[in-house]
């Protein structure tokens, strides 16, 4: 199995030292196990300080060597601690693990895995211990996958190693119905599908990685998502709904890390939000909620959900009139920095019309007014005022029937 | 040029500015440069401590995972800290600028350099940033070239790119004919030969690692050692002495950070030094002064320092009765852990026989007693107990008359 062990799991030596003892027990219990680590606690947030504290622009190359330092300090701690105990272990970087990516500094996409040292040392009897979030791209230069790419690299490996399972340690011990510490009532749930986890893009639970679930889900890896603090079974996550008497809706979260933006008056013809999505995308802006108002006199209004860290580049590329975003037509851009994201998640809800309604009419009681709507077939979710988001994720908990 | 940057000179944010400003200044005069970073003060001795607080005896591959990590984080912040002036950096760590070594962890020897990216760098007007002390083994494993291994790293690299000078920049103004600390009348030295530099092993001066000055005076690369605070010229080592009308006595060095070992009635018979000395290199320890005294009765007693951090293996090795070090024949060990060493050094020294005697007569006077000798051509060593080496070297700076 590959065991992915998060910043707060490896904060400092006796957390790596916990780490150790459980990978010991796994090995006596007959496991074969690899590891996946993260830098410890805060290490990467100090990183992009000290950046911020020399550069105002610094290159994704040079973010990408300073930022991976971590996580290579991390698993050479990792491994001595396994020593320690008398479990042979051998660090290996990124590179070293054979992940090549692609040159996309900051956010580097997995190109090919050749895990051949890996299994090597697996076939040794000595555990691996690898590098989260990191690769070496096309051009030989150190990659880093993106904050949370640990997961995607944990997922990736146990794909590539044909590994039973993957199991993702976290502060925290499974997926929740809600945020516990919004709605008190919340409960874990032992099973989750990979859809309803995917659409749970913003929940106070742990959340793994978008695309860590996308691969997992592509390959079918099972994924387990736990406690490294209290090693209790957590949430497995499945392929298909484990019983028809599943309640409809699963789940509540929200999110407030987004910024809404709308461009107003462009013009409503074929290609217009193509090109202005293309220069989001081509810029790295991960845009989620899109909506675009009905059409008035051939213009129209288009708004869309990024994160708030994005929000000044989106603002810039849409500013610079013509020039980076052609044939949009004039327009002007209204932002709203701080919104909240309100979704109800649940795998049951397509045979069921009456999610979204209940959820709107859940919140106009409540006194709520909605901004945005946007609906998959198995989530509901809309934008809010953000100091009312905690107030709708409890009211739909209740309303829903979630409560414990 | 190739300027080597230590640990002081990059400690924070602001030095790492000061770096990248003096860089800007030197190429807009025309100066190609290549930069060897270490890691920033004293984050070797932190990664050290965290080692220490998961491991007793940790493994010296995951050690140099680790520590290696320091100087990428370095490299990262000094290249970016570059562009922020406009001036093109590219960071490079000792695996991609070309630097190979052997296997011996922690202590690693460069075997060869391939510094084909560094030298594109250079060719497309960018200033390659250079992890010191670090490499790639021909295992495939991070390697790192042992505490100080910046200076070979820097030494190594100018010769490689066939750089006209070799700049080791550092905290303090030069090398000086003792401590200033020790000595307020010592003064900065503005040459100094190769020579002299390496007999100059233990001195409060800037000193550069020795195996960096036997590198440079190997291939001839010149160096100058410099202050990263004051900017203003340092010392030049250099091939040939200036002048003969040097005095003869250039500098007086001092010590503390060795121990002494004396290993008591081994057999006086061909071979036994050299499997005592073997089992000591071997196991990495560096021997520096060996004295062996006069035989009797068939048994002769041995006396050798080494670093005082390698005092506990040293003894363990012999400790062991015949199985490491065979044929020694029976022995008793004595070691004092603080011991100071002293030394008088100068090329002009060979062409005069009074040196030694003027040292003995200077440190009789004073009531200090030797307890070892070691005499080179341009250089005399004693030990002498260690509250005793402060004194020794001032009235050896004056009897020398090199007082400022």
């Amino acid at each position: 199995m590959v065991q992915k062990y998060g910043g707060t799991s490896v904060a400092d030596p006796d957390r790596m030292r916990a780490v150790a003892d459980h990978v010991a027990r796994c090995r006596r219990r007959g496991d074969d196990v690899t590891l996946v680590v993260s830098a410890m606690g805060k290490e990467t947030d100090d990183l992009l300080h000290l950046a911020s504290q020399v550069s105002k622009a610094p290159m994704g190359r040079e973010m990408d060597m300073l930022i991976t330092a971590g996580e290579r300090k991390a698993i050479a701690l990792v491994s001595m601690a396994l020593a320690e105990l008398g479990v042979p272990a051998h660090s290996f970087t990124g590179s070293q693990a054979g992940f090549l990516t692609d040159t996309n500094h900051r956010n580097a996409k997995i190109l090919e895995i050749n895990p051949y040292r890996v299994k090597e040392a697996l076939a040794n009897g000595v555990v691996p211990v690898v590098a989260g979030s990191q690769g070496v791209s096309t051009d030989k230069d150190v990659t880093f996958l993106g904050r949370g790419g640990s997961d995607t690299t944990a997922v990736a490996l146990a794909h590539a190693l044909e590994a039973d399972s993957c199991e993702l340690y976290t502060d925290v011990s499974g997926v929740f119905s809600a945020d516990p510490r919004v709605v008190p009532a919340a409960t874990k749930m032992a099973t989750i599908t990979f859809d309803e986890l995917l659409e749970m893009t913003a929940t106070g639970c742990p959340k793994p990685a978008m695309r860590s679930v996308e691969v997992a889900h592509n390959y079918r890896v099972p994924l387990h998502i736990r406690s490294a603090f209290t090693w209790e079974p957590g949430t497995l996550v499945i392929e298909e709904e484990p019983s028809v008497e599943q309640p409809i809706i699963r789940a509540v979260t929200h999110d407030l890390s987004e910024s809404k933006i709308t461009v107003l008056d462009v013009a409503d013809k074929p290609g217009v939000s193509a090109s202005l999505f293309r220069a989001m995308a081509d810029a790295n802006i991960n845009v989620d909620m899109i909506v675009q108002n009905v059409s008035e006199d051939g213009t129209t209004d288009i708004s869309f959900t990024c994160p708030t860290e994005d929000l000044e580049r989106a603002e810039q590329l849409l500013g610079e009139s013509g020039g980076t975003i052609p044939s949009i037509g004039a327009r002007t851009i209204t932002s709203r920095r701080t919104i909240g994201r309100v979704a109800v998640v649940g795998a049951g809800m397509k045979s069921n019309p009456g999610v979204a309604a209940k959820m709107f009419e859940t919140l106009a009681d409540a006194g709520i007014n909605i901004d945005m709507i946007s609906t998959s077939a198995i989530r509901v979710s809309c934008v809010v005022a953000a100091e009312q988001a905690e107030e709708a994720v409890q009211r739909l908990h209740t309303a829903f029937g979630l409560d414990g």
